[in-house]
């Protein structure tokens, strides 16, 4: 295995090191904590409305609840693989910690004061969500790729995710207050576009890791349902106080429960003898978060929101049995969590909600072709943005590692004697003594 | 198996669709948003004490908190059978998700402003509990009724649930912030009821799958720590702000807290050589959140709330150990979970202890007589009204499983290929090799 | 086995229930709501600015989450152990729900009005902290103590944390906000003494108990990520409210996010092939918050919290890579879950950084003398508490489990088949069938 070079002692110490020296400085010269004054928030959604806290720390409950989607929910999600939970969590980890720190500084430069970027919740929060891109496409090349590969993925998705954020918000005065468009539309393609770029056309057969076992799907069921109960914080965290604030929660609520009756019953509709399938509960559960994301805070009607949910569970559902398998076979983009039909397509259906809804005057002051523009710059941002980040993430000295040791942890994790090993040491036992520890 | 027709492929989609469907059209005649005017908020404890929000998203923390406690706690209290986690936290998640709707839907007809229910964080609260009732007849029956029967349940029971607590609330004009009568009693004795009517005689001598293994108890400890944090958060959501909301966290606080240490002193005393028993320890220890609820906000002193979480902790483990036995055996009640003792003797406890507390005075305005209506309302509800809903899901066409299939996640679910069944192949590996990789 | 005395029948239910109605006699005496009149609160950082709650929930949300690191955060953390998740999240349960009511006394009694302690969220949130030393300290002894040696633990330990707590904060006047030297060095050299008193050299060369296995893994990090993300509320929560409050969070947030790298690139410099290894992952990415929280409300730049962070997770992993083998074998101090590492080591380094930001002004008011009398203090009496508490510990009639029963939950619980067990009943089943069925 000498030709993949996935020995990771000397190349990512020395990267993850540098990283964070370099952005400890960054911070030094440009970042300070926020006194609340010279203030002027710009939300991501809408910078033409300015955003007051009343206190500085009236959003640090809401922040809390996007900060476990980010590590707990994304992380757990993740460790449905039998063989790739520690890196599903573990990586999930370190990817949102630096991305973070990254995300303030990106995120930052558009808006500093005295030459500063002033910390406060809002920015944080903010900072959390640029993450959140990142963890959306990990999951579309999730156990193909290096941690290093994955800290250069980490530092330009985030960089271009703040350029075209800055476009939607700021220049195009678009809303996007859930963020399916640039958050999940755009994490979604980014991840596509790599993972076609990384096409492994030795794996087009599957792998025998690329499944997963009893308990692992119920820790992936930890990971849906923080991300489920939680998702009303991140469609509202930063709306506009006040009712803006409690519609855009009143509309993700129902969204998601509504989204839950509909994927249930087309899992059961599609599948063999009308069995549930823990991949569809696990993701197309959360499309009515994702879809809603964009009319969250717009006057779409409780009704509206449900009929959000409703069709973005069907259209997800089936997308993960219908369409996967086709990307897979024919398309070459092997999109191990099936990010296209949990963030990319439901993203797509909040986008095109969105337009349709400011069109019907759902939103003071919203402009459908603006709407429109927000969609097709942050897919195009997306596509173009992943494409190139795959080819630089294919570069041969990065540590990608080869097909037979994909999804498997013990590639980078030190890894203990198993149930499963363990078991058929066991079941060995009789036959070769010797060779009984594993 | 036919002869159960235990295959949801067409009846269980339709009948998900078709609910979700005119759920939606009932919210789109009916459902607004609160926009604060024409306000008067009517709690389900005492409706004569209008509640005030002073900000609309005031109550958005404990909301959340609640939320966790729906959907991670209960549904990971019920993974502890070591083959239906899936079911345990799948079908909680379905339930609560189509319960809140509905919920919000019954509740909210009682009080109509201008013709519509108008939705704030309120009502969401209201909502969630409403669905608490359905969780906690749910594990009565648990591996024992299919997703449809479980789908009519949930409609029967919160629709009879919300004319039992606006009786409770505003006709009785009862205290019951906690809702030890309305939720915890009325939802085990609902269940019970159910359980009853269903009884399997096939079950007498238990089944191989109705017992736990070592990781599912740890899965299960989830929910109850979850359960155990929140329920602060449960008993204080709706009293009145500040010091009547501070001292029903105090109390459920203290209770609790008093509760762990008799449910692990009576575990370890009844137990062989004085172990503690996983069973006392994931349930028990929140009895004491459950017979505080009534008297959460009155003022019973923090020594009068620990003496009745110590008194909670020991008579749940008792009935865990002494009394549910009895009932499996003599009364044709197999309750999975045990719900009688975590909610049903701990509720009936707290419905004593409030009409004591009020008694002696400790809450303003409190009368005895109309404590002891809504206690004894809320077991007729539960008890006629779960026979009734009993009958209704004994019906042969609902999907019902055959006793060897009960707690058994792969009726009703795609099961990987799990460590145990690893196991066997692995261990059958010496008459087939061929077969021995999965 | 008789002669150790593990069979906890009597002892332990009757010493639970004695000290639970001892609690609930003094709590009748002595403890009472706050009703918002006389007040006068006192922070354990700094008692000369007084700290004003200006409604009695204001702190509810930060206090909720510091509930959830000491119940789901520490006994999650300690599942590690492959035999002993459920002591690990139930004896923490059992530790932390009766040292939060010795805490509101001991902590109180140096507090009264009219005679009274009156409790409010800012005394609950104490209360949690006084049990995380005792969590902290159950690390170090874990699987080699007994449910009755450690109820004794958790009376000794709270009791003179507190008065050290008082000297710190109220004599001294120092500055520790986040607690690093009043909790987590406190507890963790208060656990290294007893354990050092416990020493076992039987344990010397190990015990095929003391790892992890996959699962085991999977859910310690349940405890890390939630102990992660909260620690800015835990380091914030008795801060001075506005914008110390946020400061106290930014860093805190920050100095994680630098140590999560710092850990990784450690980790997977110093291991085998430049493996990551769990046990890193699962406590170092935590060292950061630990080493911040002295200065955590001090006015040090986001990078210097950063820098703090980088150094604490370096120092950390080391730790547990060189030093931890050598304390095992040279100076006899056996520290199961590591908390030398990550609270000893990265709590004198908060406690340095302390004196040193103080001195250069960045806490106004603050004394650099005082900051390492502090330090020195709470070392003190750590160490000598902890020595005398471990020679009470080891008097012989408190069911000290034997050596080769250390790391094992079924000395003290009721343990269901487990999979392991199962598959070695089933790879045995081709030499008796009749007991293949477990």
């Amino acid at each position: 295995m000498p030709a993949y070079a996935t020995n990771m002692r000397l190349k990512f110490p020395i990267l993850a090191l540098i990283l964070e020296i370099i952005t400890i400085i960054l911070f030094a010269v440009f970042v300070d904590y926020d006194d609340g004054k010279g203030h002027g928030h710009d939300s991501h959604s809408n910078s033409s409305e300015t955003h007051h806290e009343e206190k500085p720390m009236d959003l640090y409950p809401m922040f809390q609840d996007v900060h476990v989607m980010i590590f707990i929910g994304f992380g757990f999600l993740m460790t449905f693989l039998k063989r790739y939970g520690f890196s599903s969590v573990g990586i999930n980890l370190l990817l949102a910690a630096f991305g973070l720190q990254w995300g303030l500084l990106m995120q930052g430069v558009w808006h500093l004061v005295d030459g500063k970027i002033k910390i406060n919740i809002f920015k944080i929060i903010n900072a959390d969500f640029s993450t959140a891109t990142v963890l959306i496409s990990f999951g579309a090349v999730l156990g193909k790729t290096s941690p290093v590969q994955l800290l250069i993925m980490t530092i330009l998705e985030i960089t271009i995710f703040s350029i075209n954020e800055h476009l939607v918000a700021t220049v195009l005065e678009a809303n996007d207050v859930g963020a399916s468009m640039i958050i999940h539309a755009y994490g979604a393609y980014f991840g596509l576009a790599v993972a076609r770029v990384l096409y492994r056309p030795g794996l087009r057969n599957g792998h025998e890791n690329e499944g997963s076992v009893y308990h692992s799907d119920l820790f992936a069921m930890i990971g849906t349902v923080f991300l489920w109960m939680f998702w009303p914080s991140f469609n509202s965290a930063i709306a506009d106080p006040g009712l803006t604030q409690l519609t855009a929660v009143i509309n993700t609520y129902l969204s998601l429960a509504a989204c839950v009756l509909s994927a249930y019953a087309i899992s059961s509709l599609v599948e063999h003898k009308g069995k549930l399938d823990m991949v569809h509960i696990q993701n197309a559960t959360l499309a009515g978060g994702v879809a809603v994301g964009t009319c969250a805070d717009m006057n779409i009607g409780p009704f509206g929101a449900m009929l959000i949910g409703l069709v973005a569970g069907i259209i997800s559902t089936l997308g993960f049995k219908f369409l996967s398998p086709i990307l897979a076979s024919s398309v070459g983009i092997q999109d191990t969590c099936g990010v296209h039909n949990l963030h990319g397509m439901p993203g797509i259906l909040g986008g095109l909600a969105g337009i349709v809804a400011v069109s019907l005057g759902k939103k003071e002051g919203g402009d459908p072709v603006m709407q429109a523009a927000a969609l097709a710059s942050s897919l195009g941002f997306a596509l173009v943005g992943g494409a190139v980040t795959g080819f630089i993430m294919k570069l041969p000295f990065w540590g990608q590692p080869p097909d037979q040791n994909c999804y498997d942890d013990s590639l980078y994790w030190e890894v203990p004697e198993e149930e499963d090993e363990n078991e058929e040491s066991l079941a060995h036992a009789d036959h070769s003594k010797n060779k009984a520890e594993v």
